[in-house]
């Protein structure tokens, strides 16, 4: 059994969150609220997210799987401004997922979950520890897209950089401690990841969102914040790629 | 003899209403205003258009048909502002339409109206009527685009719904009787629509118009609204998918 | 050495106007500012444009030739708000232009410039001269768009119009000299243009500008405006279209 009520708003951000990586989902729905954890196809990235029951307006549910058609939600979620309120309901007979919004009701089909997998989360050690605006983030990002399809993390014990270098051109984006919310890196450490990738997770968060991330060197980066105002949370994971020596 | 002058908006809200089904069109010129009839190429719609003498800020015309590529005249009137007056004469020596609005005049080669055929508006018994606002109707349609290329239009003596069915999923928009400005069905009837179609009709109606819909089983939707606030009027035609059995 | 901050937008309005004709472009720099003249790949339009070191906040600059690829500029210059200050030091050493605006840097390659031509204004007797609003000349522009791929300038000492011809239809703009800033035209004279070249030299005018233009028949025309509010000043020079005699 699981039947809720939701503003639009907040289900958009899961959806956005979670497109980004997967176009079908396997959502765990159990008591406490629902949680999601998928690794994209090409195994770069994994998402964790956690969704609380308060971060609804009616929450019920008996633990069970659902698989949804991450595209589809979005079309539908479209038709909703933000402050709409969704009601969802499980038609566990017919295997749908059933939404209603204002005088729309749109019965959806739902997926097969069984040969989807359920990704662990590795443990990972990772030095460097920071917090900083999902906004600068993005500009930062936004004046390396041509430059180049990798995008270097650099902190050190004083400042943070995103570096991007072209064969031509070169793009540096640095905040210095004082500017942060966070920095702890007791020294250098230097990751190099896929631009697109590292760019479409920043583009889910939030606008204004703070985004906390943990760096190591040549390891993956762990990008987290939060969701329906504080009432959910997201790791998102991203594999580096492994610069050669020149 | 024919020269006009209208407020662009309401040129704006003929051409959107034309170029639903058809790339070029006949207009039928009296001293009463103009009228134009016409049924899109696959034969499956018909408009019938009425705009008084009274929708124009001036008018003077005797008894003519003009020939006008719809396509040319909605570019044109993009130039102007909503409020603009645009001054419309008709060069019968030269075969023309000449508009001007500002500082600009286009002179316009008109079409042969020759071949373009007078369709008759066939005599319907559609038992069902009832009145809504356009812009829910709007709502409901765009919900359904990516589920099926059909849409059920069902009337009964309490509620009017629209209806799309894919293969997986379904759509529902659903309005009771005291929701609406009227209803009037006698018995259930319902009738399936070319989902585009019907979507075109609907998007061309001036937002914030009532919609008076006429609906019988497996027969044609009469669409109803008016235009240039109360001075014009539409009538639609749309004929139906007939539903095969299973 | 050259190093200069200045306002994004008067950036943006250099790059407007030179991307227009050309992808890559020589600037020179001196003590008092910088000057381009560039000629388009097919010969047909010319840019003469100067920039006082007053339209900037800080410039220092000693003789120097600067080539910039222009896309490069202008995607960068998309990332600054219109009130940011954009610093831009040239590195002699490693043969880049270096820009900073926020916590971004972009280091930019130069393009080598020993082959780039340094085209000479041609001197021309061009009796006609008048002046318009920029936004009158783009309203009328693209109301002649779709029409025909030439547009003919015609001055005669009581007003000026545009004149956009095709097979079946025909754009005519028009402004007399009461409602120009200015129309000296001793006789008629007419000059035909190709519609895009003018259009695209149009829509890099400041927004509200005058432009002065200088007409002769089947001559050149001449655009003149100012940017960077008075404290620079664009020449462009467009080649005419011989009209067949027919």
């Amino acid at each position: 059994m699981f039947q809720a009520k939701a503003r639009a708003d907040i289900l958009k951000e899961v959806v956005n969150v979670v497109s980004t990586l997967v176009d079908e989902a396997k959502f765990m729905v159990n008591a406490d609220g629902l949680t999601l954890r998928a690794v994209d196809p090409a195994h770069i990235a994994m998402v964790d997210l956690q969704l609380g029951k308060d971060a609804f307006e009616e929450f019920k549910a008996d633990e069970t799987e659902i698989g949804i058609d991450i595209d589809k939600l979005s079309q539908f979620l479209k038709l909703a401004r933000s402050d709409d309120i969704v009601d969802i309901k499980h038609d566990e007979e017919k295997r749908r997922l059933n939404f209603v919004v204002g005088d729309i009701t749109r019965r959806m089909s739902l997926i097969d979950t069984t040969g989807m997998s359920d990704p662990k989360v590795p443990s990972l050690n990772l030095p460097a520890k920071l917090v900083v605006k999902v906004d600068d983030l993005v500009h930062g990002i936004k004046a390396s897209e041509s430059v180049s399809d990798h995008i270097a993390l650099v902190a050190n014990p004083d400042d943070f950089e995103m570096l991007c270098e072209g064969d031509m051109d070169q793009v540096q984006w640095k905040k210095s401690k004082k500017d942060m919310g966070m920095l702890e890196s007791p020294s250098t450490v230097r990751s190099l990841f896929p631009l697109e990738y590292f760019s479409n997770m920043l583009k889910a968060v939030p606008s204004g969102s703070d985004v906390t991330m943990h760096l190591g060197n040549d390891y993956p980066v762990k990008v987290e914040f939060k969701i329906a105002g504080g009432k959910g949370s997201v790791s998102y994971l991203l594999a580096p790629r492994i610069e050669s020596g020149d």
